[in-house]
């Protein structure tokens, strides 16, 4: 599958590389084609990896992860184009963390709207698929990084969409796959960033995750 | 011990009557003495069980539990009064759901603050403890109700008072406490009630809780 990757960031490079060694052809999407970091990410990832601006990525892809800063996303997703993305599966792994006021981040967006109620609001004809925020980057491709059982959780409106976000996130290697229901139920994942925080605090690593335990 | 449990509700009734079983001579309050769901309370739980006002319970107990409504629950104490409250631990199992915009509930506190922030800040003489407030009533006092491994949370300011709540947790049977830090680390575990109410709605039960999977 041609797939889009918005950011360059740590989380980006980490589904993108996972992305095109399991053979799809990735293009790494930034505000500017051409920069460092993205150029070192191609040379890195062999034939199948590409990059360019947010907008050549959109327009590559079939379907696009949303990588980018969560305070940055909708900005990154217009200049992506709405055009674009129109018609396409959006994979929104970005958290609205807010560095301004100190550290712990809070959220700049929660309680009665998420960032992924906002992404699917001002691009409506995309189809909208939270998933993999609730985890460390080397978590999300490799889930056995962390042992036993232990989950990814998945919001959105379009049925199909989800069946196909499913289907990557099983070539990750996810096999407890929780489906919380339509795009609002993005506020219950994004409003675990501030405990998973303070858990990374407390254990010192980010090589954990949540597991729902249940009859 | 003598324990004060603040809130008639499902909640203070389900603790009020694990702590009875397990020898604690307990008080259960609310803001009229003598009602019906406290008189029926004592009925069904022998001579280590009583109840009164906010006040009563309050006086009578060397540890308090809140299990009040969150968006209620600074009243409440206030009722119970500050001097009462002073010197000892309150265990704050309340989280602040303002079902007032509908369903589900949002927080009327979150991000920047908590409820248990909110009442350390207000009763600085009290050592509160928040513990309890991210699983269903069942489940707070009786863990194997959940197979498998699973973890409750634990924040506050005070060492000696976390580890006198650790006692009572263990009591009811708790093997996986994890002591998220300091009483801003209320802020994560009351904000993930917006993903457990629809956790509840995707499996149709409340009897689950989070685990922390990890090395």
């Amino acid at each position: 599958m041609q797939i889009g990757v918005l950011g360059t960031g740590v989380v980006g490079q980490t589904i993108g590389t996972a992305l095109a060694r399991r053979g799809h052809a990735v293009r790494l999407g930034s505000r500017t084609a051409n920069n460092t970091k993205a150029l070192d990410w191609v040379a890195s990832n062999g034939e199948r990896a590409s990059q360019g601006t947010f907008s050549d990525a959109a327009t590559f892809a079939e379907l696009v992860f949303n990588c980018t800063s969560g305070t940055a996303s909708l900005e990154a997703l217009r200049s992506a184009g709405i055009g674009n993305l129109a018609g396409k599966v959006l994979v929104d792994v970005a958290n609205p963390l807010d560095f301004s006021h100190g550290m712990p981040p809070t959220l700049a967006i929660c309680n009665t709207d998420s960032l992924a109620e906002q992404i699917q609001a001002e691009f409506p004809a995309t189809k909208v698929v939270k998933a993999l925020n609730t985890m460390s980057a080397p978590v999300m491709v490799e889930p056995s990084l962390v042992p036993g059982e232990h989950d990814v959780f998945m919001s959105g409106n379009d049925p199909q969409a989800k069946a196909q976000v499913r289907e990557l996130l099983q070539e990750f290697g996810w096999r407890n796959i929780v489906d919380l229901g339509d795009i609002t139920t993005a506020r219950g994942t994004e409003m675990v960033l501030p405990i998973w925080l303070r858990l990374w605090g407390a254990f010192k690593t980010p090589l954990f995750n949540f597991r729902i335990a249940r009859q």
